[in-house]
């Protein structure tokens, strides 16, 4: 877990931030599915992609990730799809922003190695260029080994009025490519932002940092005493869960929300940045999406079940199961789920936080969940609502169980259509092989489990007068769920 | 059936032309579901509402509606919900144009009665003010007494280039409200739909006629004599299915596809037209849904599970299953069925015949079929297409029976969750109740009944390598499908 330094370098320790809940790509981000977990610039999601980039381990340690505790099984699985057994999940009681993720990460390295570097990357950004980002790495390393906290500067490529900004101090002389920091700027309006474009000394602020675990924790003790406090009590207080570090709650919960810069970047003397440019974009709207996306001779972005005619300029991605057409349009950004349709002009797209905002105020569950819910064992996926029926797909991963459960107000039919299940029910185990089905009566006592090599598919067909995932009394459960 | 006239006014015979399949309000509407089938302005089908026109059987005899035979069972269905079991459905087993499909119509009526006057309405209009209409029926109605051939003409609401057009002719002295034809003009240019708006003297063409039996047969005799004689052998040859009177398919075949206009109202020296307006929508478009619906503050037309913000003057339509989100948009169209999106400016609506061919040649079922499947006996659904297995909702109407059947490659699961089944399963007979199930091995003879008062839902979970429509051998069918 420590960074030890190599004969040249240091080994530097990735800490991946992904505490974020951006509602700013609904409907594919959900509050309980967020941005960092979606595949939106090609096979992986953005958290998978920004720990590929670090997934050298002569050159990095293995990962920390930290990650608000909502999102736990989610984050494990798609570190365990990468094959990351080493990474280390510590997990957030509660969302504090980032110098206390910072903060956690820091106090938990200085226990082995005050001198490890560590590489500050929020989950949900993207970078293009790796080699130009990793030619920025070997400056920022530099500034670290020599005490320095390291930023790393976006030069503009457009008059943002979205990002906070760093002005450009004197070059430092003893560490090519890094330069000091004459201050941070809080996001400006369009004029200045136009003005900054212009006179070429500011540069966006990617969230991005490097430094040593001691210096970091010097700084933060000067600037934010309170943080580090807060969070030392929260290790205090932390457990282990399964795979993950859980902190403590009620220390955590002290600890102020308050970004990394705020806390100390902006205060402390020690700052620098080095320049680069490296396709840096922080995936914030739609309209990024078509910015990055690749484009076909009309200008368009498409992903997914998507028809064109007589379109340009529009992004437009859809799930497989509904085909999403645009005739004749021009600047739109279309994305369709298995649930929601959302369409706004692309300069609008931004917006579409008004619309969650409207779902969330009539507590509808499309600002929340996708209808494919994912578990500690799998998922399922609502296909029908029907009159005191439903029916769902359920998926158990190999050698996975669900808890030990009844239920006071539905009977169930479970039909296994691919892989094997075995079934507690009542005491009783049943053994059920593809297209072989159990019933289950209101009231029984039952368990699922998958005890085979390959994923469950079982088709659960729910009868009754209350179908809510509220009816469900656990008697046991392999993930510490009530 | 025949009209018999009464003291003073004939009783008029509606006669519904349903043999359209338009595809401009894709993605609702369908190759198998065409427009006239779809509740596009209330919560009855353009089809029902032309019916409902015509239900008061003091002013109008029982209606004969003329539909394609693949689309016997929507029409008989939507009919059996009005009430109405006096109407009459003459099937033609191949489209052939409006001329073939009234002539049908007036052969069948003349066997009984020559004097009878027809209604002729296309089943996909809209017509928002029914006392104008009916007024302007009471002078057609004169005019058709008179031996007149009637149209009833449209004042132009603005210099449409999609209709085709009458030229006013001089008024009819002894019919108030009745005018001679000048001549019927093709769909013009926009210039000319400029002068013709200007004008005064120009009519849209609504596609509604009035005349005697034996009037329109002499004309059509003389002018489109292949027209009566190829629909003469048709009739010679047809059998009565069901409910159903089918049309001869090779008399039929031999009729040339023209259109009433064509064939004998631009021809005949006997047209009349009744100006009028009565608040008449040929529905062609998503465009003319906006139009003609109820608008909010900001212009918008909305229907079904939509929401919106910062959006003007469009037209958004949703499935329930799915919500339907426009963001500071401005004029578009958006349309969410259950398995396809469609968006587009208003102004480029029509263009959606673009993405339904590109659909149509890539041999999409999107272009032809619902995820809905209506059959005679009910509708199936299908909810999930996984790997080796399908999972779909069936409903069985009260007293409806499927075919005795079996399948060469899948096996079933069937979980009744409303309702009462009757299940053949190899000879065997099983009464399944609600929250029962039943396994139909691959190969088993079966078929499923609903013997009860209220419809009959299941879920079948079909396994097996291959899971077409087609993998289906009939033993026995009591809808006459091999």
């Amino acid at each position: 877990m420590t960074a030890k330094p190599g004969p040249e370098a240091p080994r530097i320790v990735p800490v991946v931030l992904s505490g974020g809940s951006g509602t700013r790509l609904w409907p594919l981000s959900r509050e309980s599915y967020p941005k960092q977990f979606l595949p939106l610039l090609g096979p992986h999601s953005l958290l998978q992609e920004t720990l590929l980039r670090v997934a050298d381990r002569a050159r990095f340690a293995a990962p920390i990730v930290v990650c608000n505790n909502d999102h736990r099984f989610l984050a494990a699985e798609q570190l365990r799809a990468l094959g990351l057994a080493d990474a280390r999940i510590v997990l957030e009681p509660m969302g504090r922003n980032t110098a206390a993720a910072v903060a956690a990460a820091a106090l938990l390295l200085a226990r082995h190695d005050r001198s490890a570097v560590m590489w500050i990357m929020p989950a949900d950004h993207h970078v293009a260029d790796l080699p130009a980002l990793h030619a920025a790495l070997a400056a920022a390393a530099n500034a670290a080994v020599a005490g320095l906290l390291a930023t790393f500067g976006i030069r503009p490529a457009r008059p943002e009025t979205g990002y906070g900004y760093i002005e450009l101090g004197d070059a430092l002389p003893s560490i090519p490519g890094a330069h000091g920091v004459a201050r941070f700027i809080e996001k400006p309006d369009a004029e200045r932002a136009c003005a900054f474009l212009a006179g070429g000394r500011h540069l966006w602020n990617s969230g991005m940092f490097l430094f040593q675990v001691g210096a970091l924790l010097d700084e933060m003790t000067n600037h934010a005493p309170e943080v580090v406090a807060a969070v030392e009590k929260a290790l205090d207080g932390a457990e282990t869960d399964l795979d993950f570090l859980r902190l403590g709650a009620s220390g955590f919960a002290q600890a102020p929300s308050i970004s990394i810069d705020y806390a100390v970047m902006e205060r402390t003397a020690r700052a620098a940045v080095v320049p680069c440019d490296i396709g840096w974009s922080d995936v914030g709207s739609w309209a990024t999406l078509w910015e990055v996306g690749a484009k076909d001779k009309d200008g368009n972005v498409t992903d997914g079940n998507v028809l064109l005619s007589g379109s340009r300029d529009c992004y437009v991605r859809s799930t497989d199961r509904i085909v999403t057409t645009v005739v004749g349009a021009q600047d739109l950004v279309v994305v369709t789920t298995d649930d929601a349709v959302m369409v706004a002009p692309r300069e609008r797209a931004q917006d579409v936080r008004q619309i969650v905002e409207m779902l969330r105020t009539s507590k509808r569950p499309e600002a929340v969940l996708h209808r494919r819910v994912y578990r500690p064992w799998g998922f399922y996926e609502s296909l029908h609502d029907g009159n005191r029926y439903q029916v769902k797909r359920i998926t158990v991963n190999p050698g996975a169980k669900l808890s030990l459960q009844k239920h006071f107000h539905r009977a169930e039919h479970w039909v296994v259509v691919n892989g094997t299940a075995t079934v507690e029910r009542d005491g009783e185990t049943i053994l059920l092989r593809e297209n072989e089905s159990v019933y289950l009566p209101l009231g029984c006592v039952h368990r699922l489990e998958n005890p085979g090599r390959i994923p469950l598919n079982l088709i659960e067909v729910q009868s009754g007068a209350y179908l809510g995932e509220d009816d469900i009394v656990r008697f046991e459960d392999s993930y510490g769920r009530d």
